[in-house]
């Protein structure tokens, strides 16, 4: 039996890009994980939920076994909802949808606004799976760079002119992440967000803001895309991913009632309420803005640590961004293959993610690779670092 | 701002349709639910969860509140295979993957086969479910009505002569409840499997075997589709919402591993470590075919007394099978609207589903209704139906 004729066309193309994954290579035992995008191990609250758990199931039994019935289900929404008030982001209960982590959200997103024809607009680099995500629907990817002050507006605009000019197809959707940024940890000036609302309204796009750190903000945290959105064009995903954990599978779409409607008649897993129930349970006791605090001042130290790593033992011709916020930095090694360093690295002792699969056009992600501070600790970083540079060195002397 | 002109053309289409969870109606408080399609509260393992969950964090700690890393969330995989070989079908890890309940399984099947121009067949009536996610993909959905045998088989094949014939496209995948079916309770039976798997071969289109129910047979256990399919036709879809609890959200799909791999490509909200750990930690202390026949016992007593009260109040006209496992009895009242009558009956104080939810051209279910003898306690049943009975006598000699 030939299984691909079974495929629409679509489904045959999404099939022939690289697939899912591919980026999460095997990580041997002992060698220090500089790649995992993972919240660290000592501040997941494994003991809190364990207690939120047994709490629930005490005081509600089988409700929160079924399909609906548990009231924590519409709690856990009125949470998020009271966290995103005190972020400056006005939202009413008809306008979230809490959903199976950001991945799911933007699948949703993707789902009721992009087929075969649309066009979409995407960070270069981006996060992978998102660029997974939307390579399952379209072909029709467009890129522009980000510099130090995140998505590159004016060559953004320059595009959008041209396309208009030319009389070809508009984008529908772009997908950012204007907060640290995965991979490069950059963060959108304020300008750039006020003109990227801007264009958006000119252009007619929507836009997909995708906020999975910015919770994590070292000094003052930037305003989000969805508090400059007067037009209902922003799509905002939150995740408990980076801040509780990821484990869980909770996030949420924040948009105007009549996505939320159209979005809830794709979104064909149901609610998750046990997960959903022990988080709600696990958040009364816990104050998301107090943890934050905390969670970012471990995470700043850590940051400084690996930058200064970078600074003493990176050998020179390496490039880096100071890191604001979040759990990554993104490195330039200029003319070294990192896709093919990675094996030597990992022989060595240390894992990374090469650059590559943060770009659609893997070429030219061949020089940069992303390290992650969020979950090694503060010797491994040190540590780890040492090791990446003999390994660079060594490559870069090649 | 014009939102639906963001939509492409088959969301439009889709949006256009009954909001999903139609049939799910507001129940008052105090009346006796024989609409649920829950486990009976005191069947749900919720102090057994408790421990699970408790003895998993202690035991893994952070392991499965990261997106990988419980060793559990392979272990629950082998756990659903090794229960699968004892009922007799054959299935290897690279076979089954794990999804949030059998809702997310189905849609993810009709994500891969069908587009707008796929045509489906599905049983009518049919679970609701189903129906609003197929109508999410095509319009192109032809029933196939169900008799005490189940799906009847030369009905389908009389189209698949006629479709043939007159060069009409054929279907590419048949949904199907095999085994105690919902919503109406029966079962296909062995002769028509074979000749089901036999057209499927002849007429070249797949399955999707949904055997949500097909633990709970208060006889025999029927023989899968899957397990007479030989060249791989067959989507097994699998669940613990009904032996186990609906709110962990575990389902599965067991097919080819080729089928899998494409099923995985658009899996896009990752794995969900927590649900699934806590999930596999229960199912080492639990043994799933004692389990199984624990519970069939109590659904048995309670469909026996369900049976019972119809016989004894029901006026005469009205028709049902006697059921041989699952959840559901399926009632026909002729003449009788069974949406207006619902308001009665939930003000009489007890609640069931409409028969229209079921059906693709909704008009053909107006004398249906459906009743689940799963949720309510053996006396809320016979009260229930007593009250009913009434409500249905008045409707009849209106």
């Amino acid at each position: 039996m030939k299984r691909e004729a079974y495929f629409p066309e679509v489904v045959k193309q999404a099939l022939s890009n690289i697939p899912p994954g591919s980026w999460m290579s095997a990580v041997p035992e002992g060698c220090i994980r500089l790649n995992s995008g993972y919240p660290a191990a000592n501040l997941v609250p494994s003991t809190e939920l364990k207690e939120a758990t047994d709490r629930l199931l005490t005081e509600e039994q089988d409700l929160p076994l079924h399909y609906i019935g548990s009231p924590r289900i519409d709690q856990l929404k009125t949470q998020l909802i009271e966290r995103m008030n005190e972020r400056k982001m006005e939202v009413q209960e008809d306008e979230v949808l809490v959903t199976s982590g950001a991945c799911q959200a933007i699948d949703l997103i993707a789902r009721i606004l992009l087929d075969e024809n649309a066009f979409i607009i995407v960070e270069s680099p981006t996060y992978m799976e998102a660029l997974e995500i939307f390579q399952n629907y379209t072909k029709n990817i467009i890129t522009i760079p980000i510099d130090a002050d995140g998505l590159d507006t004016k060559q953004l605009e320059g595009i959008l002119i041209e396309r208009t000019k030319k009389e070809e197809p508009l984008p529908k959707l772009l997908y950012t992440i204007p907060t640290f940024q995965n991979p490069t940890g950059t963060t959108l000036s304020f300008a750039r967000r006020e003109k990227l609302i801007k264009l958006a309204k000119e252009y007619d796009f929507l836009i997909l803001e995708d906020d999975a750190y910015g919770e994590l903000a070292f000094g003052e945290s930037p305003t989000t895309l969805k508090s400059l959105d007067e037009e209902d064009r922003v799509f905002y995903v939150g995740s408990l991913s980076k801040i509780v954990a990821p484990g869980m599978r909770i996030g949420w779409i924040a948009a105007h009632s009549e996505w939320i409607e159209a979005l809830f008649w794709f979104k064909k897993d149901l609610e998750h309420p046990f997960a959903q129930s022990v988080m709600s349970a696990y958040l009364e006791k816990v104050n998301l803005a107090h943890r934050s605090v905390l969670l970012t001042e471990k995470y700043e130290e850590k940051a400084v640590i690996l930058y200064e790593a970078l600074i003493h033992f990176m050998p020179e011709g390496v490039k880096w961004y100071r890191p604001e916020g979040g759990y990554f930095m993104w490195i330039e090694v200029p003319g070294v293959d990192t896709t093919a360093m990675l094996a030597k690295a990992k022989k060595a002792g240390v894992a990374y993610v090469p650059g590559q699969y943060f770009f659609l056009h893997q070429d030219e992600g061949k020089s940069f690779l992303r390290l992650s501070f969020s979950y090694a600790s503060k010797e491994e970083i040190k540590k780890g670092i040492e090791i990446l540079s003999h390994v660079v060195a060594e490559e870069i002397n090649k």
